[in-house]
């Protein structure tokens, strides 16, 4: 089984390594980074960097597509070739997937229509703007497209993914490898828990941060 | 403020980059992955390659220093250059921090002696050999020295360690950002709460678990 993460310029970096560390564990399972060309990609941050092993056109038929979010989905959704691949690959992937706004990049390939679907939290009207049905929810299960919400969701994400590919024991033993017992000193990890100032605030910052400074 | 994240052969990717893409998101910080030599770093599962930005000679008084797990700590505890690093950074540092086994790391450095100290749940009876108290907690302060538990557990301490520095809005509104709002489908991420049969099983396996096939 073939598992293809997408990564382009300013990719957000626990979207994709998030499922990845999981994922990557599943028995039997290769596991590529890809990119329009091989080589490094430089995160949202602008600090870290990634290594593409393989390019779109070396990667012709992934199980599982991981497409992360990050601050340029606007000029991703204008890359032809990008969206062509995603096109292609999902004519015969099993598992289509997303996390935060990878869902937009999905929905702005067409793959989406008529789907429910979720994202980041600040970006779900735009998901709907894609004739897609935006939800809160998680981890969004629509047939074999599985879309989860902003950054850190693609953990759970991949074990659900787990649990239905290889059963649940692998799934938990993954869960109990990678110690994923999450004890956050808050409850504010989502607009609904958080404090309503800080989520006003953020509410006004979403182009920043959606799409970053330029 | 700086923050270095050591990176060393067979690291495990999302113990680095969890506290990565959380801290790195705390106001006026700079954060760089660090190595003994700049370039690429190949992680434990051998599909994800980060880069080294700046050597350990050049990254000389950081403020905060994340030493990830991985699966070569052997290797890395008989590194000297590793271990006088840290020894060094340490001796300025505000925090010195660990993910999962990267606190076998300090304690071969001999960061811990005698501080209460956590690990990966396999790794904990190793600890107790540098002289360091273990503790099962997931994330585990002593005075600047923070510890956390296996793999994901970066997560939690990340949070922790921005509301220590940045106070408890700040260290919220990355929690609201990155959506960090956990809702694994199963609850099997310590070994208090996974099926036993697994638990025992992994612990027939730590051999492999903590040092990987070589």
């Amino acid at each position: 089984m073939q598992i293809a993460i997408l990564l382009y310029d300013r990719f957000t970096a626990l979207d994709a390594v998030g499922p990845y560390e999981l994922l990557g564990r599943l028995p039997g399972a290769e596991t590529v980074f890809v990119a329009e060309k091989t080589g490094p990609v430089r995160n949202d941050q602008g600090s870290l960097t990634l290594i593409a092993e393989r390019s779109l056109a070396e990667v012709t038929a992934p199980d599982i597509v991981v497409v992360p979010g990050g601050t340029s989905t606007r000029q991703v959704l204008k890359n032809k070739t990008v969206l062509e691949w995603l096109r292609t690959v999902d004519a015969t992937s099993t598992w289509t997937t997303s996390v935060c706004v990878g869902s937009l990049v999905l929905a702005g390939a067409g793959l989406l229509k008529g789907r429910r679907a979720t994202s980041h939290w600040l970006a779900l009207d735009d998901l709907a703007g894609f004739g897609v049905e935006p939800t809160g929810e998680r981890v969004v299960f629509d047939g074999k497209y599985v879309t989860s919400a902003g950054v850190s969701s693609g953990l759970d994400m991949a074990l659900h993914l787990l649990g239905r590919i290889a059963g649940d024991p692998t799934a938990q033993s993954v869960q109990l490898l990678t110690e994923y017992d999450p004890q956050p000193p808050y409850d504010a990890g989502s607009p609904d828990k958080a404090p309503a100032d800080l989520v006003a605030d953020w509410r006004g910052e979403a182009e920043w941060v959606l799409h970053g400074a330029s």
